[in-house]
């Protein structure tokens, strides 16, 4: 059996990584940090892990952590995850990192974005965690930046078009709406259950760090250098993201063909289901699992495609991908830990 | 006093009239009618309203009707209302129709939508009962078609930029979420608590019948014949639409004039709210209200701009609007029984 | 117009009575204080406000707010309100506590459930605000202490039973049930929205501060001495609270009877509805209103009656019943500012 | 592998036991039925299922259905189910009934609680399927009547109390919440999502069809003859009951005894989680996990116990049981397909 850590499982990240992991068939969960709740059970700050992860939060130094694990997922906000990794990596770790600061290729761009890299030369050892799109570079790598959750079901959603060039990438416009869980655990009057509940908005408009990440993955499958429309919003639900995609269509590309581009490119895959003809996906049907759902119409009318894609934010946008990561980076079945169904309702 | 009556006050449309007229200083509710709860008190229907409204819901003949109301709410679904609303005016009363069968003037593109008119030469006399648009039409009228909820929130989003000429009409996207009060009040699976909680979906994608109302709106006020694309989905909430709406914006056209182009249409509007710089508009800021809340964005990295636009999807966008249009029609001021503040929390 | 000031505007409570106020036909909101906010307009902290209310946060001395208004309402947290009512009462203003620091006749029992109390000498002269047992002294004083909100429901649930004598108050459960903003707007991990929704828990079971308050009220009514069992819950909604109550009911009183107890003891009551036989109280149907709903059912298996009543926590169980007091105290209609109907769904 | 039918898939337990079927790992799931959408794909009613379930929807014979499958999940009303389990029995077939037909082994309460009971004969063979207390009968019987929601969450709150004889059964109110899957998936307005979310009612008051369950499991429990009280409430929440529960302690029962009564009977249950002092249940600790949450407290102010248990009332109170239930027949490990942590958020 492998052995496992999560950094940073007190939120609500750590707690989905812990729920799957708990189960997973060829590891066990050795170590759990939180520098919060150093000292208390997990199951203690998260109860629905009572008699399923008896671990204790710790406060580790990258070292401690070295010698308790062999895989290891940092959970924990970016600028913190760029100090810790490069130590893990050190010591011949396999890491997971769930931050954004490995994401982008570009140091000038994370710059723009984030702050100051202080390890801008892992940015090229770092593979993006996207198993549909980088597969083989998974399987043979030590660091992952896994995937933002909005980027995942846009690039998801969009890969085949990009890829057979049959949109335009200028006129592509992402309006995505996330459930709650997407902003975090911290205690912040905006996720209130009183501010977010029977209400809806946009935030951070033209403005949201996942917008070049986004980009990035487009560019590289359209071939293109464009930027994009890309609108969060928060939804009142815990888990969950559908992202409306828009984009012109060339003239003479049917419906038929469109299928063909998403069931030729998603048929092996576990995670990616194309949904049939007339059904568009729905945050409630990928709940707890990894699953990506995907539906399409074409309009005659202004000759844009609208691509519907669903997943669950904590899931295939965060915890369920590392672990699908994990799973290929360990020669693992791909969907070791990852076969429960949706939960629906 | 004036007297009023609601045929179908049964719905959520009709409870929710039923709720603002019960405290309106003008105006006496005589009479409501519900086939399905005839000889019910509506009391009994939607105990909300025990103590407040002691009115049994009536089965009345359009003659019947006309003797126990000046004015008359048609809150039924399209097709019937077209059936009632001749024999209405024809005894001279005030009618202000809930459904689609008077709101597009071209009975060609109604037919397409919908089915066959039976009453075409009304759609000349009936006034689109949007305020901010048509409130000089509305005050001398007989009939008005009260808008859809999707179309008020689109097309009040998009007048100022519309009339000034400084967007690409054909680039228009229009991307709503409505509660799911928007969905009426009629026992189907795909509306009960748990298919509809904790999801979130887009539906009828590129086929809304909301699509050609409004078209017809901004065809007019754009001065243009455009399809635009109008994508609605289904939020886990009962009250509130936000619709996010993007368009090519002409280059020099900056903040400011953009700000102006708000606050100039809409300074004298009671029920429009442009909010401040960088506040959104959240649908739980408007609930129970007739307000409309406008914010947008430019975004000079893709030349777009975008536009939100939250209403109480029963309210302004049904039962407010309404009463705003008799308000107008019967000469009362304009907000008397509309001056509730939105309930927050 | 009478001036008006609220005092800790930028909580749940306080946002409400703004709303209320704000539409009151005979006072004038002159003032709101927030120390957090001091500086930023009301209606950027609520922005459901925006147009409503245009006042700006302030900071003032007891003094300072003694200049601004006749009527002050204390919607801070308890010992906070007895460290400034007394000033407050000094310069003669009518002071409306929403409080808990003058409920409790009785300082021993104060400050057994919360801390020392340093104004002991306005236990006395404090009116407990419930209208439907203390209008007369309501009308005639300078502070109310408002009730707490799971006490207004438990206490008006079962005063006719108790004032009858018909139940045995040694065996009264009270199970309540409150929606969130009952929490507060404080940034707490436990009220954020992922942690709320979808879920229900009990919490200070058999240790809740409002028990003495109950039971202060409870022992009068029924001129007895006991302790009762309260059991409050948190529901995934905003606002509402619904309470269960349990009693054995004395043989022999039969439905009849108790349904005249109920009726005579509220019938000219405006703001207390007892719902007709076989309906049920349901928070949805008070929502946004001053109501109180109350029903029963007694079951002749077990001896005991069941009363459920149902409240809008921040109205009937803070800012509504507080405005109720103003009303009282100033001589104005019992109702008014709280004409509003319930609003559903 | 065993073959496994169920009969009646298309409601909200049918989708469960499919979800939890399909990644069984001693069985294959042969059969779903459903007369509504015989010939549709059971992941078209509930696409959760897509590519987890591929089997059609039949309307087969019970003949038909005993050359499907070893073991068959009868998820009917009450009523169909015993008109039906007789056949299957009769070809030696194991059956799960979730039903209420076979739970009440005196036929005149089943029939005056509910109707003409058809089969009594096979009320004695039946055995009740709560594993906790009736394992060894579970292993080696042909029928099992699975619990109902509500009995199960309230008779394992209670079981060690009543057998260790400490509290005064006459005094036992059971106080229930429960999500909206519980009412099921008819198109019924009362279940729609606008007349639940945001609301919390009670229903059936002293009335519940659950109550004569509940009490014969409390009577064998306790040695007695009772009758309770027990209140089920509709939660704004797909998946969860909380039952709260009452009793009075014996005098000198200390927390200490109450601890040791709890952790001796469920320290070797997989599913049944005592929780540590101080911690009390909450159903989004639950949520799609087996597991049955327990905590108490003592209040000496009262000489009362209030038991809290909290479970998933799709899977411990449905199907997660019933396939307990089936593991336990078929000689699998007890918690076979039933080993994922719960869900949070």
């Amino acid at each position: 059996m492998i052995k496992v850590a999560i950094v940073g499982a007190s939120g609500y990240t750590g707690v989905e990584l812990a729920r799957i992991l708990c189960n997973h068939p060829r590891i066990t969960l050795t170590t759990v940090t939180s520098r919060q709740h150093e000292g208390k059970p997990l199951s203690r700050v998260f109860p629905n892990l009572y008699k399923k992860v008896d671990l204790v939060c710790e406060n580790l130094t990258p070292a401690e952590l070295c010698s308790r694990a062999d895989v290891i997922f940092t959970a924990v906000p970016h600028k913190t995850a760029m100090d810790i990794v490069p130590q893990l990596l050190a010591e011949k770790k396999k890491v997971i990192d769930l931050s954004a600061d490995f994401r982008l290729r570009d140091v000038a761009v994370y710059e723009q974005w984030y702050q100051k890299h202080t390890s801008p030369q892992f940015l090229k050892e770092a593979v993006y965690g996207l198993p549909e799109l980088y597969r083989d570079q998974i399987q043979s790598c030590s660091l992952i930046a896994n995937p933002g959750c909005y980027p995942t079901s846009i690039i998801l959603g969009l890969a085949p078009l990009l890829k057979a060039g049959v949109i335009d990438p200028q006129s592509i416009i992402a309006d995505s709406k996330s459930g709650t869980s997407g902003a975090g655990r911290s205690a912040l009057v905006s996720s209130l259950y009183c501010e977010v509940a029977d209400g809806f908005r946009a935030y951070k408009v033209a403005d949201h760090r996942h917008t070049p990440e986004i980009e990035q993955e487009i560019n590289r499958l359209g071939h293109c250098n464009v930027n994009i429309s890309f609108t969060p919003h928060l939804l009142p639900l815990s888990r969950g993201i559908l992202s409306t995609l828009y984009a012109r269509l060339d003239k003479g590309t049917g419906n038929d063909q469109v299928r063909d581009l998403y069931e030729t490119m998603y048929k092996n895959e576990h995670f990616v289901r194309v949904l049939p003809e007339g059904i568009f996906p729905a945050t409630q049907y990928v709940r707890g699992s990894n699953f990506c759902d995907i539906g399409f119409k074409i309009d005659p009318r202004t000759g844009r495609i609208i691509v519907m894609s669903a997943i669950d934010n904590i899931v295939k946008g965060a915890a369920g991908q590392a672990v699908q990561n994990m799973n290929l980076m360990c020669g693992f079945p791909e969907a070791a830990g990852l076969e429960g169904a949706p939960f629906f309702p």
